[in-house]
């Protein structure tokens, strides 16, 4: 039994997650009245992070070390560098998606977190997200890496909530309806 | 003073407002029981129809006729063949989007609906547009035309109202917030 399989993101109104260069300024952080938006409470449900190469070269330009003690792979077909400070923090994969989660499994890890545009985007063309929180930002950017990319069929959704918060972010968590097979 | 210019539209959660051919199929009509998620109050708010080519073609194939007696105005460039019975309920207009309203303004018109994709996007980048209403409907296409296009500079929006239905969609209305002149 593969484990579940959760996003968690942030996009602009028109579906961005970056600009094209990366930038994440339009990004506000937490907000000091309204707090995380829920980020620490969905972090703690999770055991491991699945990280693609892009989003792995953000948190390595960050301070410290956000995941605490859950473990952490970055998806990478060609491998990625590790700086000195998170071995032993972080495995690398270069097999596919599916491959990484069987490992992941063997751990006992029982939930993920996917991040990372690219990587969403392979593991939804492959049936392998669960569900799906977006918080949107009320900004339209008009250019930059997008949360989706192509898919083979339709996916179906189920909404399982939403709301707003007085800032003006909207945050709505989908649940994958997998075909049954 | 120009009219006020409302978008009203259903998206994909991947922000696609039709499949690559312009199919709507992915499109629920009106719920038996939720009814038309607000459609018709925000049908008599609005005295005036500004449709793109594209969106005036998907009318053209529909029975009946349901802007009432809106003033309706179809922007194209190079014109478009208006069919018998549509003779008097629509102009064409080929200018800019400035122009078009001016026009509609001098016909008096207060509140105008702009619909179809490519026009909302001209109007956008010109600034026209005053607030956005997306029904997100839970399902992902992988392809399509989008909602959004390219934009010279960030569009900040102030989220105005958010809700959520039974059946999963979830409408929500920004208010473009116009950089001081």
């Amino acid at each position: 039994m593969r484990p579940r399989c959760s996003v968690y993101i942030a996009t602009s109104v028109d579906g961005f997650i970056a600009r094209p260069d990366g930038a994440i300024d339009w990004l506000p952080g937490p907000d000091p009245v309204i707090g995380d938006f829920g980020y620490e409470a969905f972090m703690a449900s999770v055991d491991a992070v699945l990280l693609g190469r892009s989003t792995y070269d953000l948190v390595c330009t960050m301070d410290g070390w956000h995941y605490g003690h859950r473990r952490v792979m970055v998806l990478s077909r060609r491998g990625v560098p590790v700086p000195e400070a998170h071995r032993g923090k972080v495995t690398v994969h270069a097999g596919p998606p599916a491959d990484a989660l069987a490992s992941l499994a063997a751990h006992g890890c029982k939930h993920v977190y996917v991040d990372g545009g690219v990587t969403i985007q392979a593991f939804l063309a492959e049936g392998l997200i669960d569900d799906i929180t977006i918080t949107t930002i009320p900004v339209l950017l008009g250019a930059g890496r997008p949360l989706f990319g192509a898919l083979s069929h339709d996916v179906r959704l189920e909404l399982q909530s939403s709301q707003s918060f007085a800032n003006g972010f909207v945050q709505s968590t989908w649940r994958v309806a997998h075909p049954v097979a």
